[in-house]
């Protein structure tokens, strides 16, 4: 199936690897806003050929925009306004939003709303990796609006990169994420300020960083770029659980003022049941 | 050399396995107050022979103390009330409140505080495996304390693990762990009970757990035995750094409330820096 990839980054890139690899896409057509970026993805063989937003659609069976969230919200109605019978997919992180651009769309039959929980705190073609989606879940959103068609080419798509499939209804996308992804980042990027103003004084600090140090702030790494919209298309419930884990800090803050280590040890036992979900 | 090591857990149990290893330690004679997990050592044969404390500093040139920190305060001033010439070294991983209760010892010369960074969140002699050190740092605390030939074979021992060494006064260590351990730990509890407190609702959520997620929260499987213990003798200097990253969030919080993804933004790319420190 000839693949036209609009946003050639950490997933668009990835995606390119293993859909080539896996035989699901005999040609990938790459678009970019950044020419630097296309350009890698050619010298890499990640892509076979760049092209114009207008090009690539025209010349595809398939459009898959794996951009960040602030520019789907204007390049979604533009590639629907494009599209004829072709199926078009989208990778992002958020949904509320980014389908309330395209609710009253003629051609939102045409898209099937996606997001492969995949993504790491890498970004940019230098990360697109094959075997990245291997064994995660995809969430399919409101598939009831996309064409049976579509819902069917995004379903073998995702098998063929080896993903699970489960679907949810926008709004309950959005809170899973803000539960599962948005807060560990909120925890993480705060983290590594808390460290990093320290550090400032104490040069020493981060020999003894431990491997529990490096897994809690790995995705204080992750790109502004990308997750400043996520925050922002999301914002009413991350605010939500960030509330509840300020709350869950302050917990232990006061059982610690208190010294009611009793309590402190009953509350870890608790958060132990974590390992029931994550083995 | 002849080595007794009192607590066969994780540390104590891995420490066992590459001593042994390494050719550093000749025999290991191991003490603990769990008959069960001694039981298993020498089934899994991590240690030659258990023994009873008495016996086990009786027998050994070398005592290692890898107990939790609170049965340290009470076992530490025993053990050197046991010993003669043998040289005494203890892991814990808080260092004020361990090192007062032996300050005054006849026997404190022959201590030395050691902590080996390199736990994980499991625990027990179940989690005992080889090449746990490789690559890590020891701290040492109040080296000029020790005896020279007791610190040159605490030394030795943490070279033949493939670790490397920095020193540092017992406040200071405190006050790092604090920062580099000890936060990451709570974070990671108060991360799991706010995404676990929603999961009583939606059964589902944890399917869409990514691998950052995952990451974030692996310190929360850790042991509530071990840690209450550590939160308890190092509370100041954890509640300054608690204090701290809650007004972190907070202040990503109150950015969210007004939304003023701009600084939102610049605050990510400040958090990025970690990377120079954990590539």
């Amino acid at each position: 199936m000839k693949t036209c990839i609009i946003g050639t980054g950490h997933i668009g890139g990835s995606m390119a690897i293993d859909l080539k690899e896996s035989g699901f896409s005999s040609e990938i057509i790459g678009v970019d806003a950044c020419p630097e970026s296309l350009d890698k993805a050619l010298r890499r063989r990640i892509i076979d050929k760049a092209a114009s937003l207008e090009e690539g659609i025209a010349q595809a069976e398939l459009v898959i925009v794996a951009t960040p969230v602030d520019a789907m919200l204007e390049l979604l109605p533009k590639v629907l306004d494009l599209v004829g019978g072709q199926v078009v997919l989208e990778t992002g992180s958020t949904k509320e939003h980014i389908l309330a651009a395209v609710a009253q769309h003629p051609k939102r039959n045409r898209l099937v709303a996606t997001h492969p929980m995949a993504g790491t705190e890498f970004s940019g073609i230098e990360a697109a990796i094959p075997n990245l989606f291997a064994g995660k879940y995809t969430v399919i959103c409101e598939a009831t609006k996309s064409d049976e068609d579509a819902v069917q080419t995004a379903e073998s798509l995702y098998q063929a990169l080896g993903m699970k499939l489960t679907r949810l209804d926008a709004k309950a996308h959005d809170v899973h994420t803000a539960y599962v992804s948005h807060i560990s980042h909120i925890s993480s990027f705060a983290l590594a300020l808390t460290v990093l103003e320290k550090e400032k004084d104490e040069q020493q600090i981060f020999q003894l960083a431990s491997s529990g140090f490096a897994s809690t702030v790995r995705l204080a790494k992750s790109s502004p770029d990308m997750w400043t919209p996520i925050f922002r298309q999301n914002r009413d419930k991350v605010l939500d659980v960030l509330d509840e884990h300020i709350t869950v800090l302050s917990k232990f803050r006061s059982l610690l003022i208190k010294q009611d280590f009793e309590q402190l040890h009953q509350l870890m036992a608790q958060a132990n049941e974590i390992r029931r979900m994550l083995p």
